[in-house]
């Protein structure tokens, strides 16, 4: 198996899956955007976006379905829950939710707030966003309750595809907003022994490639 | 089942997925966007978003996660791909890619093209993500190749999670910038009779519930 990843970009989500079954794998790093910095990566990756994961004949770019994939096909039961299990759609709902509703809102609040040049920048469109991914993270919040996991009482892929949002909340300068609870679910699933060699891995893995460590959110 | 529902927006895809498989359900109309014009919804859904999905204990507001839900818990193999089929990767991306990367830029091209007062629209910004949508769905178009559906040669959840995308595209006002194989790949989904059946289920519960039948693209 192999990852194509930038340094804090969504690709962490499947990094962290990939270190949390202790599966085998080869960590490809490129600089953000690889569509700007790595011309070369179109002819790996013609949509020019991170992440790419390969296993065999399988290819896959969203970050959110590749932690769904390592899970079912390779995670021997740990990581997801079934389709017979009693929360199986509480679980993929809070997996397309973390990247489709929680991820999207801030990747305008990036690129119009401080990737774009200064005549481009937006910060009527950055405030929109902002409180829009504040309101569904607060209804987020109402679903998980008191819970540590998102379900089943254990660390699944819907953590991950969660908690990558609220990583990305901090880097986008939201993190002083997040909201008390955010703040505690998050601190739980740092606690993860996974998070901390995922962030090794990648640490060493950019140092070996001679890419900047960095973190260079977002991707495609 | 119970699913709340608003004409054109994205609980389209639950619904289509409902026709698919033959379930019974209920169908609640809104009117669009509830969270203006049917207050006592954020009762139901504190989130305020488009769809609602309820069966049993299980609630659901992600329209891509329910599709694949009904047809992992319900579809008795149809509609879906287990985890040790080949095309397992090639599934779950596609029908995590038509709701988090086909849609989301087409949100932006409605809001800041049609829904904002005309003082808060923003042109270069509509042109943008409608530039953004169009060169995403080019990519996808190198991964389809001349196939009819996305995988495993028959019509499965991630065709609605795509299809839904072009079909907002058109209400998006971008129907004339579809390059050649999207509008072949979605008159083949149109030919579906599960398409025509959830057009049809549709308009007669927005009917017989006294809902506006115009589509009003979007939802949450």
């Amino acid at each position: 198996m192999k990852l194509h990843h930038c340094v804090g970009a969504r690709s962490f989500r499947p990094l962290w899956a990939l270190e949390a079954l202790g599966l085998p794998y080869e960590l490809a790093m490129l600089p953000f955007p690889p569509r700007v910095h790595a011309k070369e990566y179109f002819a790996v990756n013609p949509l020019g976006t991170i992440p790419l994961f390969e296993d065999g004949d399988t290819r896959m770019t969203e970050s959110a379905a590749i932690c769904e994939y390592l899970a079912a096909r390779h995670g021997a039961g740990t990581l997801g829950l079934r389709p017979d299990d009693a929360e199986y759609g509480r679980y993929l709902n809070a997996l397309h939710f973390g990247e489709a509703t929680l991820t999207f809102p801030q990747t305008l609040v990036l690129r119009y707030g401080r990737f774009e040049p200064p005549e481009r920048r937006n910060p009527g469109l950055v405030e929109d966003y902002a409180r829009w991914f504040l309101s569904r993270l607060k209804g987020f919040g109402a679903v998980l309750g008191d819970r540590r996991f998102v379900c089943a009482g254990r660390f699944t892929a819907a953590d991950i595809s969660v908690g990558y949002a609220l990583m990305l909340a901090e880097f986008a300068g939201l993190g002083d907003q997040l909201p008390d609870f955010a703040r505690t679910y998050w601190k739980g699933l740092k606690a993860e022994p996974s998070y901390a060699r995922a962030l090794a891995a990648e640490r060493q893995a950019a140092e070996a490639q001679g890419v900047s460590p960095v973190p260079s959110p977002l991707g495609g």
